[in-house]
């Protein structure tokens, strides 16, 4: 179909899906993720000849893992679109504002943004997942997945339709581009008249490809540079036990940490110890000059190097000399993200939760808890590095825009 | 100077603008407002020399009045600048939203956008207005104005920057692109790096340029074709009244009504009543062929015609047959800014406000309310058209974003 046509039926959703009930639209999840458990075999079918071609076509081990799906990983994203189900619905929420004095009575109602499409790489589980939380939110979907899931794609897309159609609702609600090409995707980027949201979920390579093409208004998700900085004042246990979690524990994510940043003062006690914790990852550390002599292998840290989101174990190491300057390093450096200060100093802390320009920045706590669950929204389309519109993990609530009601009896502008 | 260093200029003033009290920034909006009126005569002067070199090129004498300073618009200007030093500073807002149970405490905080450039047309009050409106809320501004109105933003900003410096305070807190030309502009489009959010107010080709060009997030301001719907039920003196009031009280302005839709029901009734009351501006009429009988002196409306702002003493006119029609309608060519129902029936009122997804919808009043200052905001940057970020008149609050701060005591994720 034209890319255009998708546009326009995504668009002729928006007045019946902004005013379907909370009730309905759950309603519909739970068939939608009871549908996808039954037609496990068919979408498993799918997944196989994705994985064989994609085997075919050189694809590593690590991304066939992210690509395949398994009866238990179908019966997660049932369960996750459940989820969706069950969180408080946004829309609707009528506030009253404010009266004017010449009698008007101002209402600021909550409402669905309206046609937001996903661009997105080979992880087949965001198809349903971006599904849950547009059709949640009353917003109509257009999903551009990677072509090497393009058929499991197709058959999670048929299926949530199916639901759709079963549970007498519009099956145009979520639509797959099933035309996987470049040109496809960038006619999609310009259609400001039908789209009003793209984001785009996967490497920096994509979020910046779409960032340069797209004229609909982008939510930058995803790249994170993420900063652990340790003060004078840290204390150095916490603050290993926090640097091993936050660089370890997930080495492939947004939220893990992929610079350290040190007091001058505490390198010779906290660089030694830091090294022995991380010792069993085999990290590979690209320090300045004033850390080098503490971490033994280590490399001399580049400009490029504190600049870059390693997403692999390996870590940059700057030495400064206040809380100042780790924050004017931070901002230089990072993706606005997410960054931590491990301190035992309020003023310190304060200081630092000021002066770093991040969504989210932690004291005395990983990186890696920037997530829409862990942050208790139920649900996440992603994290947003950007400052428009929503910040850091976004929720149900970042899907949503507003509208003004506005009530009078006859009055006119003089 | 070079674009770039503008860009580094106005991002390195971010942690000293993000941290300044309330107080501060009125302190030092109330010395640029005096000083703005203190230097009246050279800036009357520099906004001379602007208005000949317009006239010699030509310039309509509409637009020249745009662009013409006198003492009182000076006034007016420092008046503008006082008002909004007095409306509450939303920045630093700081508000507990939960407790994990892992023990993180999150708060979200009120900041700045950070860095905001504004590109405008030729009316030099919208320099000194955007100053005031971003340093209140702790954003650096850059400005690119129109080159007919160059000589007088230098002299404009030269004066905003001299009061910032006499006030202890950063000139860099207000920059103004000198070098007007198209290259110019379209490098700053491209500052993604440094700017946080490019705002666009004047006419609908420069908002269509920026949208086309621009990789900096983008809010989308000011097209207005605005509805007027009579529905069959309406009190037709009523509904003659605010179309007259929204057709020609000011028929420049983007909340200005350009289209009348009508039931079948009362065509008989309310267009000739229409026709009389509009008569004396000479309105022309562009109507469907329903509605062409009742109008002397009508055109047949063109499907050009309903998708056209006119700004102008013109109209265009459909007959529908409900509400649900002249929703779909409007939904259809409007630009989603400001549309009204004139109705007494409360049920196709509330089918109205539900069904036409537009920024700012009314029941029994003007359209010419979608404003900043009717809406009891104290001040606008503009009107917002797009559903991301903010919709609607934006106040101080749209030049805002949030952060999370999250206070821990050794969280680490499992």
């Amino acid at each position: 179909m034209d890319i255009r046509e998708i546009g326009r039926r995504a668009a002729a959703e928006k007045a019946y899906l902004g005013a379907l009930p909370a009730e309905e639209k759950n309603r519909l999840l739970y068939l939608a993720a009871d549908r996808l458990v039954r037609k496990s075999d068919a979408i498993l079918a799918a997944n196989e000849e994705d994985i064989a071609l994609a085997a075919a076509e050189g694809m590593s081990c690590a991304m066939q893992d992210r690509l395949r799906l398994t009866k238990e990983r179908i019966d997660g994203i049932a369960e996750g679109i459940r989820a969706v189900a069950k969180i408080p619905d946004p829309v609707g929420e009528k506030e009253f504002m404010s009266e004017r004095p010449n009698g008007l009575k101002i209402y600021k109602v909550r409402v669905p943004l309206g046609v937001i499409a996903v661009i997105y790489e080979a992880r087949p589980n965001v198809t349903a997942d971006v599904f849950a939380l547009c059709f949640k939110t009353g917003n109509a979907a257009i999903l551009r997945g990677g072509h090497e899931a393009l058929r499991t794609n197709i058959a999670v897309v048929e299926t949530l339709r199916e639901a759709l159609a079963e549970g007498g609702s519009h099956p145009d609600a979520v639509q797959l581009l099933t035309d996987t090409s470049r040109e496809t995707a960038a006619a999609l980027m310009h259609l400001r008249e039908y789209v009003d949201v793209l984001i785009p979920r996967g490497s920096a390579g994509l979020i910046r490809a779409v960032l340069r093409e797209s004229t609909v208004p982008v939510i930058e998700t995803g790249a994170g540079n993420c900063h652990l900085y340790v003060d004078e004042s840290a204390d150095l246990p916490m603050a290993v036990k926090i640097l091993v979690n936050a660089k370890t524990q997930r080495i492939s994510v947004c939220n893990a940490c992929e610079s350290l940043v040190v007091h001058r003062g505490i390198l010779p006690d906290f660089l030694p110890a830091a090294y022995e914790a991380l010792k069993p990852w085999n990290v590979r550390f690209h320090a300045d000059e004033e850390a080098l002599p503490y971490l033994p292998g280590a490399e001399a840290a580049t400009e490029e190097d504190f600049g870059r989101e390693y997403l692999d174990y390996e870590i940059s190491v700057k030495t400064v000399g206040s809380v100042e300057e780790a924050a004017e390093h931070i901002n230089r450096y990072s993706t606005a993200h997410s960054e931590t200060i491990v301190t035992e100093d309020a003023e310190h802390a304060e200081t630092f939760l000021r002066a770093v320009d991040s969504a989210c920045v932690y004291v005395n706590a990983s990186t890696r808890f920037t997530d829409g669950f862990e942050f208790g929204f139920g649900a996440e389309i992603g994290i947003s590095t950007q400052k428009l519109h929503a910040r850091g993990p976004m929720g149900l609530f970042a899907l949503t825009s507003v509208k003004y009601e506005i009530y009078g009896n006859g009055q006119v502008r003089q």
